[in-house]
């Protein structure tokens, strides 16, 4: 009989054990895998997202990232380091490596994105538009026009009502696309492109390259201000607002009966500029590189005043790529909606404009040390995004209020350096010689005495190029001398 | 003590439940979900899975389906219905709607990638690939590149060795890019552009619309034949195989030392011809929506031997769009993974060659029955990817063999069709009135005799056509009258 009662003592132990243990698979499988809710029903896409998050685990030392694309050493996916870091997690520093300043990859905004990696995470299944055309036999997603209609309205930044919108392969395929569209077809003289010194390289070497009958590039816009009542010559300008190189929000130069304008707004958003107003012109370009980062997607917009114009553009889409990637126009609806839903803009705008602002605090408090270099001005404006003053005044943070000289509180997304001292003919090479890349003036048909510094880059090589110029201003040569 | 024994049989019994409940818990939780392995961790990647799982189960009566940018309606996605169908799922038949054989909508494969949705399927993070450049400061994803050279040795339909590769917006843009990279550059007089009738009607729109000083469209190859000893005279010669539109595999019109060639080989992939050796030539264009279906991917790439030649292809890539939008280089690489690692290529090329085989058998079988149409003739040829001879003859069914009339057993991506009749002298008109939209023949330089079927859409596209067609060969006027 004990052991009746030790054996009916025994099942109870096991049996609390069993409960237990049933109690814990319980929770674990209902409430803590539940809380994935209908994830739990995900089959085919599970095994990409497991790639994904795999890749994007890998630990590059802050200093770089893995790539679903990039190269896998033994099945493991290997880091792409920034510049001067390297080794297998990028955490070898090359001190004596060239800090760069050149190329605006906007990778500043890199960190926004890895901030809101669930809302910005795309998933494309396998069939995803196989199709050349979308429903409405358009190469344009309806769905992502009506994003950046609403984009505008929010940002404050472009009158869209009553005009046409239509994709381009980054705004480089619309500023072609665009002075096809506004030559004439069958003028005996090309129609002259221009736009204002200094001026975006593209312009000229792009006219150059496709050496239309329709057209060629003429340089400088103020040259041909005498010629624009004569209708016989039809003329084409760029105006860039704010402008690359100098961040300033260029006016046409010109007006006239046989004058045609692009306004280039790629920089108008409100983390490079003030937005004084709404744009509301005829042909205005933009770009995601610029507003979201991401240079690489190659998407941009146009929008359009005049349906023959639109049509023009349409039809250049057409016969050079069948429109653009439906690929790139999901995953640009996709960065849309988190522009639009993470509160209404304001946060990409203000982590943008944050980062900016704080680069040109810390480089306007470099330069301040030395005459040697001066950089452009920006007449403060009242921004109707961020409803105050956006410039250099009403914002001077009071610990270096002290310094005498002007500094340049902007949040252009260039700094537009000139070198000042006599003997400093060829600025990019006194960078060069200070190990500083920079993008040469005479580029932008303004001289050798300017040079053009990016400050969208990554993190990284915003910090080199600050410690780099602080080495010149600080050396003998550099020093202050005012 | 009865009650003691009771109580522990009662203990025992429970036991056994629980441990039973114990064990289907552990199966559940650690073998059934076990099969997702590390995918229990997963976690940016979640939302968005859900997102495209839930447009992907959206039911479209298989006549249609759902896409992540399409509309939504009450937060549900709405389905996108293939032509004929209609409703909100796609279950409303139209018997009176055109069936349409116009354009060259690769919808055929679109099934193969259904099938195929786990190794299909891609995430993409938010901060992929952000910058203008890959690591090697170009424009072009290495392992992509690496993936195509792997893709052609496997399918043995191009010779990559020792040659460069470069990447497009599709075959579209690469056309252009090639005549841009071929055409002298300070020559007095344009290069003369050329094609074999009857060529795809892209070469000379886009050509014209480009109007460059560099170039100029001609027409028809043949005329050019007498003036290719004229070094002065620069000729560059379109040769495209198989044909579009008649599935021919053209050889070079021309010859001599001003002539380059631009060989056109969109469709030179085993499904659409027999592939007796690699192309082994100097400038070679492909693209992915021939090969996997997915033309709106906008994705090409051109194989070339001479350095300068392909300098200048960079060069167009670069001043057009800054090349191609990384995130169709990322969707090209998931794809082009799937064709390689499933059968090495055999299983797509299997799915499309036996897909284009049957519709070709059962069109054959409709025109048979009439002579007012005929087909292109392609001969036989032996295909050493499938390793037989692709052809009318070896492969005729038993069960047709009675008809006298030669059938056309091709896998042609078109039917190039001519109607016979004296007094059908408008083909395309003839097939309009049978309520069939096809392309017209003067489109490809060929005359109004002929029109383009295309033979590669939908099914839905597919079975209209042949309804049709059987419909108007099985009526008073179209009846066999042989």
């Amino acid at each position: 009989m004990a052991r009746k009662f030790q054996s009916s003592k025994f099942y109870g132990v096991c049996l609390l054990v069993s409960v237990a243990l049933n109690l814990y698979f319980f929770i674990n499988l209902h409430l803590i895998r539940g809380k994935w809710n209908n994830y739990d029903q995900l089959s085919w896409s599970q095994k990409a997202a497991a790639e994904a998050e795999a890749v994007a685990a890998v630990s590059c030392s802050g200093h770089g990232r893995a790539y679903l694309d990039g190269l896998f050493v033994d099945g493991k996916p290997s880091c792409e380091c920034n510049s001067c870091f390297g080794g297998p997690d990028c955490s070898q520093f090359s001190p004596d490596c060239v800090a760069d300043a050149d190329g605006g990859d906007p990778l500043f905004l890199e960190p926004f994105w890895m901030q809101h990696a669930a809302s910005s995470a795309l998933v494309v299944a396998g069939w995803h538009r196989m199709s050349y055309v979308f429903e409405n036999n358009s190469y344009i997603s309806h769905e992502l026009e009506k994003h950046i209609r609403k984009l505008h309205s929010i940002a404050k930044n472009a009158a869209t009502s009553g005009k046409y919108i239509v994709f381009g392969a980054g705004s480089t395929q619309l500023l072609n696309a665009a002075v096809y569209a506004l030559s004439p077809q069958n003028s005996s003289s090309p129609a002259k492109v221009v736009a204002s010194i200094p001026y975006y390289p593209i312009y000229e070497t792009q006219t150059g390259f496709f050496n239309s009958v329709n057209f060629e590039f003429e340089g400088d816009a103020s040259l041909w201000k005498n010629s624009t009542s004569d209708s016989s010559i039809n003329v084409i300008e760029f105006v860039t607002a704010p402008n690359n190189p100098d961040g300033k929000l260029n006016k046409p130069t010109l007006q006239g009966p046989s004058v045609k304008t692009i306004h280039d707004l790629a920089y108008f958003w409100p983390h490079f500029t003030a937005i004084p107003a709404p744009a509301d012109e005829d042909l205005m370009i933009f770009t995601i590189s610029k507003l979201t980062g991401h240079a690489g997607s190659r998407f941009g917009w146009a929008v359009v005043k005049d349906e023959a114009v639109y049509q023009r553009i349409v039809w250049y889409m057409t016969l050079s790529e069948m429109g653009v990637s439906r690929d790139a126009q999901l995953r640009a609806l996709k960065l849309l909606k988190v522009v639009l839903e993470e509160g209404e803009g304001n946060e990409i705008f203000e982590f943008a404009y944050q980062t900016m602002r704080k680069r040109w605090e810390r480089l306007s408090w470099v330069i301040s040390m030395s005459n040697r270099f001066s950089i452009q001005e920006i007449p403060p404006q009242f921004c109707t995004f961020f409803q105050k003053v956006r410039g250099p005044s009403p914002e001077i943070p009071v610990r270096i209020l002290h310094i005498s000289k002007q500094l340049y509180l902007w949040n252009a997304a260039y700094a537009w350096l000139k070198c000042e001292w006599e003997e400093d003919k060829d600025c990019s090479a006194v960078l060069r010689g200070a190990n500083i890349l920079s993008r040469n003036g005479s580029m932008f048909a303004a001289g050798n005495r300017y040079v053009r510094l990016s400050l969208i880059r990554t993190d990284d090589d915003f910090e080199f190029l600050l410690h780099r110029m602080n080495n010149l201003v600080s050396d003998k040569d550099g020093s202050k001398t005012m």
